[in-house]
């Protein structure tokens, strides 16, 4: 009750209009888990709030179901496996299959009267380059296939390619503007990520009715710890930022044919102050894959944690306030145009077409 | 704010009725504390909501009062009881009997100034068996005394009686419905309290305006650690699971002449969505009571902390998803009769007459 | 959600009307901080709710913004301030001089096209015998100049002068009333500030539209160590208790020509329930202040603690109960008086001319 300040309602002035940047995208795939983290015990996820407990099946198939046993609606993931590949809950010991079917009610006679009218919600569920996606909307299935990352591709190339999981503090709306904004950098990341001098910059800014990228031209090597690692020997820059719907953020860098550098984070919106990122990072420089990997990691987490601690700034007090009171510049590059797609989707309202801007700034 | 996600609400659907499995019944007797429990200090005991003080007057007689000073709200358990067995206020010393009457505001001359109209709202309080109970509802006092365990009639014939008092996270409902639930024994608390092996069991059913009783038959001794502690020989089970209304559950075991052992819960509603329970247990055996006791507390404790743990999850998923979705079958037993009974109680309705059936399942 | 029951809502009668002692009294100075603590570093204060951000600009004047980067709503206090005395955001590095206009956005060309439409809301700061006062209403300057508390009158007078931070948690006016309550300190402090025996008081209590006093005639010496300290050689008591809106209270006492006591408490209501008070404690006695300083302190720091678990029980049983249910008596001399002007000011209402009443009691 005595909780911090930073949490109290504002009561005098200025109000706020209320607006919070938040769409509920629900028919759509979003990442649950990594393939591999999804083994012999159940695995409590939540997507949009909604929460599911996956597990894999008799065939060894990824499967969502709502995670509140029909009995008396305890969470099923506190339950386990069977051999038989059915998910069993703690509480009485009911079993459900992957399709939610109630196959056993122990101490009722036949298996006949524990399937009777029990099912549990069952959620889609697509396992495709190493993860689990589910989409949250019980019973519907979406058109599209999940947002397709080519890691397989990648390899070919030459790529090493590392996953990792995070989360961050922030709507999904902001945690995707944070991770393509550009003008941030200079200073959050002062040092780690780009230098002090600033050169003029043009962007082309292209959206679609499901995606927006922006394409950064004259950009010189970035002058930060990551450029040098990157590109030893300097040279012109081709970067792109891109969002698809309904959340996923991509940072492409190409310093030359010596060094390719991309980075999709497929995001999922765990609540809707609460998003986790699923980073797929794939890299191809001089230095080999064995030495870079373990610095871009260390200057990649410290990065997120700069901005994760910002994210978590924002969503306080944004709600200490009682919703957003954004001001945008032609800086804020991405954010408003993702802002824009996400609300159409969420509407069913048809993108416009194909949409184009150029923007010049320093950084 | 950037709680456990186990707490946000559900933004999709799935969503419920909001059905919460909760009755209120004020005018009625509930265990309050043990009475060896209260002494020289006052004692803050919450029953339905309702901050309560008890403490004893001049004549050592149990009392209770709200807990709340009539002429700052400071809370009058934070005080001393006098040595005339007035209860003083820890902020400006005002003290009251035991009736709720003010006796002294320091700084007034005199005394019948410091009665004029400063009473506190006073609560029935008895003082049997060992325990201390109370009535929250302020000025009224239930026509039935307070539920009979028969600790001296038990003792009389050699039980062995031990008080012990726990705290459910559940509603009244919840936690009486697992204490006296069947099936979730063989799973929950898996060999600890029964076997494997199962066998058809049948259950007589019998409920009255004022309370439910199942009485089972054919079932073996129980093959649980439990089974061979209270009877050596083996031999045929009688059990009997009963419930009272406001609020007791009573589960009897008796095999043959050797062996009897009955635990009845008689429980407090703290708030909707937590339960203190205080648990008689009387058993004989051809174990002598001072082997047998520890062990059997130890047992009984483990049982405990599973039942808590589940009644936990199923409370956080309930509030979770903003209300119950329950769904039974025949086995469960008793919690719908005892649902029945709370809401007929907490509606002023009268119960039916004796309602019979018989139900046959596995256990 | 499991919580302290002591913080669940009172579920069973009886009510309460819901009347809290609050009133926001927005147009008014209050002390954000020392004025020595602010300084190169950005402070955030919250006062009546509203998160501020202090810092001082190029010439050294403090200054005080809305805590809210108008671009993305981070708080600006996670931020720096520059060389020139600019606060600039920490996420993006948007800057802002002293009166809130927008100075700098890096990347935009110019500094008028920074300035464009971007400010930041800024509140009136005044500096004050070594304080910092702030109106939390932006856009306004209360006519009155802040209390004036006369630190150098009192220093030329011979007066020791300690200024000390702490924080209540209690509402505005249970603050005050506590700060100017004689009877509990009987109780509450028993020992520390008064002794045992009791004498006949009285107290004449005066006021004005903007402030109330009560003087106290006939009090002998307190024969608390507090006391023993302050006067080692007894004698007659001059006291005065006086509050001053919007949220002032002194207290004055004087034993004879050679004992000199006055605390005033410069209240700060940061949110409804928590107050923040800074003490100007000023004293002249026989005994050298260098002695008679950190005897005092202590002391002062200990009758503060036992008062500050006061006003969290109050506060804590006010909002458990949803509402205050006081039951005053003559006893309570300005507490009522206080509340009637916090009322008066809140509603704009002319407060009456001056009210004398007398009070007698035995103290």
């Amino acid at each position: 009750m005595m909780g911090p300040h930073a949490m109290l309602p504002v009561l005098a002035p200025p109000p706020t209009k209320g607006h919070l940047s938040i769409a509920r995208l629900t028919r759509e795939w979003y990442v649950a888990c990594r393939a591999e983290a999804l083994g012999k015990r159940p695995l409590a996820r939540t997507v949009l709030g909604v929460p599911l407990v996956l597990f894999r099946d008799g065939e060894g198939r990824a499967r969502a179901l709502l995670d509140r046993c029909p009995h008396r609606n305890v969470p099923l993931s506190l339950g386990r496996v069977t051999f038989e590949g059915h998910l069993e809950c703690a509480y009485h010991g009911w079993q459900y299959d992957g399709s939610g079917r109630c196959r056993l009610v122990p101490g009722l006679e036949s298996d006949a009267e524990a399937e009777r009218d029990r099912p549990c919600p069952s959620a889609a569920v697509r396992e495709q380059e190493g993860l689990v996606w589910v989409c949250p909307a019980f019973g519907e299935e979406p058109e599209r296939p999940p947002f397709h990352v080519g890691v397989r591709e990648l390899e070919d190339e030459g790529h090493a390619v590392v996953v990792r999981e995070v989360e961050a503090p922030g709507t999904l709306h902001a945690t995707i503007e944070n991770a393509l904004d550009v003008p941030h950098t200079a200073f959050l990341h002062r040092g780690l990520f780009r230098g002090v001098e600033r050169h003029e910059v043009r962007a082309r800014v292209r959206r679609t009715p499901v995606s927006v990228e922006a394409e950064y031209v004259g950009e010189p090597r970035p002058k930060g710890l990551v450029g040098r690692l990157l590109s030893p020997s300097g040279g012109e820059v081709e970067h792109w930022d891109r969002f698809f719907l309904p959340s996923i953020a991509q940072v492409e860098y190409r310093m030359g044919p010596e060094a390719h550098f991309v980075v999709t984070a497929l995001c999922t919106p765990v609540s809707d102050f609460v998003t986790r990122l699923t980073a797929v990072a794939a890299f191809r420089t001089r230095i080999p894959a064995l030495v870079l990997r373990p610095v871009l990691e260390r200057v990649a987490l410290r990065i997120f944690a700069q901005d994760q601690r910002m994210l978590r700034a924002q969503t306080e007090n944004v709600l200490r306030f009682g919703g957003e009171q954004y001001m945008s510049t032609r800086l804020d590059l991405l954010g408003p145009h993702v802002w824009r797609l996400l609300r159409q989707a969420e509407r069913g309202e048809p993108g416009e077409t194909v949409v184009e801007q150029e923007v010049r700034f320093f950084a």
